[in-house]
């Protein structure tokens, strides 16, 4: 990607049944939003992206099929994918559930906008939201977007990092019960994600040396194992670990804590054990501006903090903001790995 | 207690070498605090208390031994507590650091208030913080205010609420190692807390059907049994039986999303099942102004909602609107406690 040019965007707009369509089109509808980047949008025709969204794309600057997008010409494109028209058109007739055609046409549109991405036509992906069950009823074997990802990619490691309001999380553990959370956590998978989310931190955020702060597992970081030992035992190694191989880290930090001292600017990203740990300030506090990152992909991938939101769709009432944030994420993310300059620290992401 | 008159509420002052005598002369010190109760404050002589806090009490109406205050003069009456005058000099020449006379005066002070308020004298108690280490290099069992109360009161069952910005939480575990705080989940325990905090929020909070929200677990609580399995066994059972008993609850709730329910209104109340679930957002939104409330005692107590904080101890620094807010709180649950009136909803405490 040659310096001055706009990074090349894909964007895939999600169960056809949800409200992806909508917060896909509303983004890109603002015009600021459209001129961060060059677009392709992964989607069915524009007529039944209109349909989905309730509103025509009216800002398309062309329309083509797959290979003929080679990201040159700035702009929103439309790239149709094959087969994903008939399948969105069927979800959408089934509006605000799950059913085998919108996860099969979720599906296409991510696989050809993965292809594009390794064919070296795309520098970053922004995802609208899928149904898991959706994409069970249509057999196929990922639980989601991120694991998808990482196995077309061939990527040996991923995370999850959130960003949003004065905070960037990334979460250890993801969507396993607390107690299999619990006895999932280890020295080397908590290195593992802290590096993933130093380098990202580096590479894409512009920050020289990224101050991460570890929270502990239990009350009060354990209060000196009077509550647990897992501080002692696994956090504190893994953090000494980190620091040994070069890594800034701070922790165990008081899980109840840690947040506020985020806010006031300690940290850059926190790195938190699990789901609930990492996301109940982040959603409490950056309610409907959050966006999810996913580390140790080759290019760079966010996507809106939010679900299908099946109950919703099809009303006109989401709310573009989280998808709007993801795209300029993706986009700032790109401009910073190209030229690296000023450190924003956390409070600006 | 007749209608028209302010409560009657006892402060002790805390652990000597800590930040308790300080955050409490400088919440007293506010004509507006002093002006909504009539105040005993349990502690060692006026002189002591001065060095400690690096200023004197000035406002002091008059000082006496136990038995003389009766609570039927207005303003701020020093209760000097037996004994605990030349432990807390003691303790101060170790500024901030917990020792063993340190916790002996604490001990004392309380205890004396507690003799005070069983013997009908204070309406309420507001507790500066003590030092559990403190307490037991000084011989003592109890590991903090609340078992301390809890038997000495003779409460069966007790619970610990938060109150702060727009949050009231009550926490079903404490100070538990995570994995021994879902170990100790089960139905009685869940009703037993959400029994406490809807009785104190009809009879101290002016809430006719108080609305009360129970977090799950794990996870989107458990995602339909995928994630865990506590939401189907033993949380979403005690909601039941809860409502059944005619409590109002909602739940289990997605744990990262409730607290943003609970700012919209929603809940007067959220349950949370261990220590950071409840305290996370608490102390990230309201984090120098939230109020720990002891529920399942004869008499309504507050405290700030923070420790010693040994590290800033003598230097002035301390910020007392926790403890202004603590006061305020026990005064404004006196008060509705007596005359019934319109209810605030949860967002105004």
């Amino acid at each position: 990607m040659a310096k001055q040019e706009l990074p090349r965007l894909g964007i895939t707009l999600g169960d056809p049944a949800g409200i992806g369509p909508e917060v896909a089109l509303k983004a890109l509808a603002d015009p600021q939003v459209r001129g961060i980047a060059r677009f392709a949008v992964f989607g069915p025709s524009a007529e039944t992206w209109a349909d989905l969204a309730g509103a025509a794309p009216e800002f398309l600057f062309g329309r083509c099929a797959l290979p003929e997008w080679d990201g040159k010409v700035e702009g929103v494109h439309l790239v149709v994918v094959p087969g994903a028209d008939a399948e969105s058109r069927r979800a959408g007739t089934e509006r605000g559930r799950a059913t085998a055609a919108g996860g099969e046409a979720s599906i296409r549109m991510l696989l050809a906008a993965i292809e594009a991405a390794r064919a070296g036509r795309l520098d970053g992906l922004v995802t609208a939201p899928i149904s898991k069950e959706a994409i069970h009823l249509a057999g196929y074997p990922w639980p989601g977007h991120t694991e998808l990802l990482a196995e077309k990619f061939g990527a040996r490691e991923v995370a999850m990092m959130f960003a949003g309001g004065p905070f960037r999380v990334v979460l250890v553990t993801i969507h396993l019960a607390l107690v299999e959370a619990i006895r999932a956590l280890n020295v080397k998978l908590i290195v593992g994600k802290m590096r993933l989310a130093s380098n990202a931190l580096k590479r894409c955020f512009g920050l020289e040396v990224p101050r991460l702060g570890v929270l502990g597992l239990n009350p009060h970081a354990g209060e000196a194992g009077r509550f647990g030992h897992e501080e002692r035992e696994i956090i504190g190694p893994a953090i000494e670990e980190a620091k040994a191989a070069g890594l800034c880290a701070f922790g165990p930090l008081a899980p109840d804590t840690a947040f506020l001292q985020a806010m006031q600017g300690k940290f850059d990203c926190l790195v938190a054990l699990y789901h609930d740990q990492g996301l109940i300030a982040l959603k409490t506090v950056a309610f409907d501006s959050s966006v999810n990152i996913t580390l140790g992909l080759p290019i760079v991938r966010t996507s809106p903090d939010h679900g299908t939101a099946y109950d919703i769709a099809g009303r006109g009432e989401a709310n573009p903001e989280s998808m709007k944030q993801a795209i300029r994420l993706a986009a700032e993310m790109l401009r910073r790995s190209r030229k690296p300059d000023a450190a924003p620290r956390a409070g600006t992401p």
